[in-house]
């Protein structure tokens, strides 16, 4: 019997618990031996829960317990699942997370110790939910070298930019709808400033490089922004506009980071991403393009990720670990030279004021009283001394 | 030193070594020790060839070699290449092939032979080229029942659909321009034909099933039947037409695989897949639907997945295998009362009389002097017992 412990009865806890309970003779064949959940630790009590009787709030009782092999942390947070995950390493028991603030902060020390514990430290849930994009890299794209990853990593605002241009729609009201139908939290500044994109894309950017990317380096821009005149605009034209996180590796092995809003090609697989969706597009020296696409968040996506490394972990002991990174932090790109072309958003009557700030420009019409247009190629530093008294907006081109 | 000897020195083994050379410290690095090609198998000599000197005609010389530890066998076919991959798996040394031929008719027991004499059989490279999709299914998705996986499995017969719609033009034209890009061979009769899918569509449904999967078996139709006035009137209504394979598992286990073309609505992950490009649409009964795109064939692509296996098999020696499936063959699905809705395709002049052989059919429009319509679900049995004499073209709906 392999008994699991599971941190934390929230939505993604109580999804592994169903994935183990709903495919147990898959996870259990597959694992080579029966999985069971004998620990569900929580601060609350759960009276009537089928469960019930498996809730403890002492983490200890857990620890203690040498017959716990494998724990599933989706507590979330930095706080108490990072103490009681280092603990539980400490004691040999492999760790299982979703919690992608915890993987970002103190990834590249936790594998550290369950390395020297014996154990393992697995983390496919913390980034795209059900999508495999940790293991694809770690255990697929072996024979290459990694150059680019450009993800569409968050649901919520994919969710928002898709509604926005199918019903023409604002970002405010676009949003209320995204929370009352549960696909936005009553506080959603997480996902629309791009902070949850931003860790994704440095859990991933960790693993392209070898070395520790801050997430709170990563130059970081929501969708607040995004006026329903943008999505009209860009959409004649041809684009969509997504939310990316992405990460450029060099041949200096320096990297450069970035979670933006970008209009990107109709044509482009990225663009075809719509609703809750999330899809990592993997760029390799050898391969070229490869694009994994799947559900990004939601209780049992999440929860099978979770469960597949539970298996993972029960398969290999310790011999399965992500092809860790280091805490050395990476070395940062210089990008003040990158250049990128811009869609740019105007009133009509600023048009001809906006254009001349550039050397070159490409009109893209016209809608709900707002011009559009789309530069040459400019310099980050550039972008920065302008006089944007008149520009409402500015995207990035994806290319 | 880990010592690698390549089977077969046309497109795909020229890739191999390529890969290992110009990543060789990557590779290496992966590996867990230096890698290096030592002997290339084939009957030609290569002069010139910067490898020339690795070429042998005897594969006696690499399989008595106690060196050679790894196999790469791109030779293609299930003649001399199952004898020598046998007889290599039986002096324990693991092989790692693109031979989707082989894989689809001796796959079974290869990995039995494999398993006995404590080496591994991997074939990545043999279904979507370096799209890692086995790997993702046997490593990944291990906590979930897969029961549906439908695929854009050959870039000819894809590049060819998408060639007729942005061009407009016929099929035998646009075959032809793919055969002077080098994208369809000058017998293209394997890819067009449906029989190359066929054979991939098994391989997944093998590993899908845990049973064999004649690809003999699978009902499979190609794209030769398809006209410009098809595709355009799919495309006025939404939609586009893909060749797909598809296996579906049914709850008591059995399986139904299926080659045909479909018309796919154009917001669906795969009908956004064009050109040369391949895709796996994974669904898995918890998590719900994954895909998987990148290049499907190509000589770089494929190469890179063929020393992804080998890295695994440096790695972890016989412990690592695909998820293998047994030489029982799989329960076969009772089909006949299966339904799918149609586009059919007729002359303008026969639209009313091909319309009153089905219950039901909604007009889609008219092209080039030909109507189309969509009818409602009706059954193969039904389909099979139509009068066909006035329709030209029938085409399955996917959902």
């Amino acid at each position: 019997m392999i008994h699991v412990a599971v941190f934390g009865y929230g939505t993604v806890g109580k999804g592994v618990v169903e994935v183990i309970d709903r495919n147990n003779d898959i996870v259990s064949a597959a694992s080579g031996d029966k999985v069971s959940v004998k620990y569900i630790l929580d601060l609350l009590d759960f009276p009537g829960d089928p469960n019930e009787a498996k809730i403890v709030h002492d983490v200890n009782v857990i620890i203690s317990d040498p017959e716990v092999s494998i724990i599933c942390e989706t507590m979330g947070g930095t706080g108490a699942a990072y103490k009681f995950t280092k603990a539980a390493l400490e004691q040999g028991k492999s760790v299982c997370s979703s919690n992608k603030e915890l993987v970002a902060k103190h990834g590249a020390e936790l594998m550290k110790v369950a390395k020297e514990h014996g154990c393992t430290y697995l983390f496919e849930a913390s980034v795209g939910g059900g999508i495999p994009v940790l293991r694809t890299l770690t255990t697929a794209l072996t024979a290459e070298r990694i150059t680019r990853i450009a993800g569409i990593l968050n649901g919520t605002t994919n969710f928002i930019l898709t509604k926005m241009e199918e019903e023409g729609a604002g970002f405010d009201e676009t949003l209320k709808t995204a929370q009352e139908l549960g696909y936005a939290e009553s506080d959603p500044t997480a996902d629309i400033e791009g902070h949850d994109t931003a860790r994704k894309i440095s859990i991933l950017s960790d693993i392209m490089s070898g070395h520790f990317v801050d997430s709170d380096n990563v130059p970081t821009e929501g969708i607040t922004k995004i006026d329903k005149s943008d999505i009209a605009l860009a959409s004649g034209a041809g684009f969509k506009i997504r939310l990316l996180g992405i990460g450029d590796r060099y041949d200096d092995d320096s990297v450069r980071t970035m979670v933006a809003p970008f209009l990107i090609e109709k044509g482009h697989p990225l663009a075809g991403v719509c609703d809750v969706f999330n899809a990592i597009f993997v760029t390799g020296n050898i391969l070229g393009d490869t694009m994994y696409y799947g559900k990004g968040a939601g209780k049992l996506a999440t929860a099978s990720a979770v469960v597949a490394d539970v298996i993972d972990a029960a398969r290999k002991g310790s011999s399965t670990m992500y092809c860790g990174w280091d805490e050395t932090p990476v070395k940062a790109a210089d990008s003040s030279s990158a250049k990128s072309r811009y869609f740019v958003r105007v009133s009509e009557a600023d048009a001809a004021k906006a254009k001349a700030l550039f050397e070159a420009s490409t009109d893209i019409g016209v809608s709900d009283g707002k011009a559009g247009f789309i530069t040459g190629p400019v310099s980050d530093s550039a972008v920065e001394g302008l006089d944007k008294s008149v520009i409402e907006n500015m995207i990035r081109i994806y290319e």
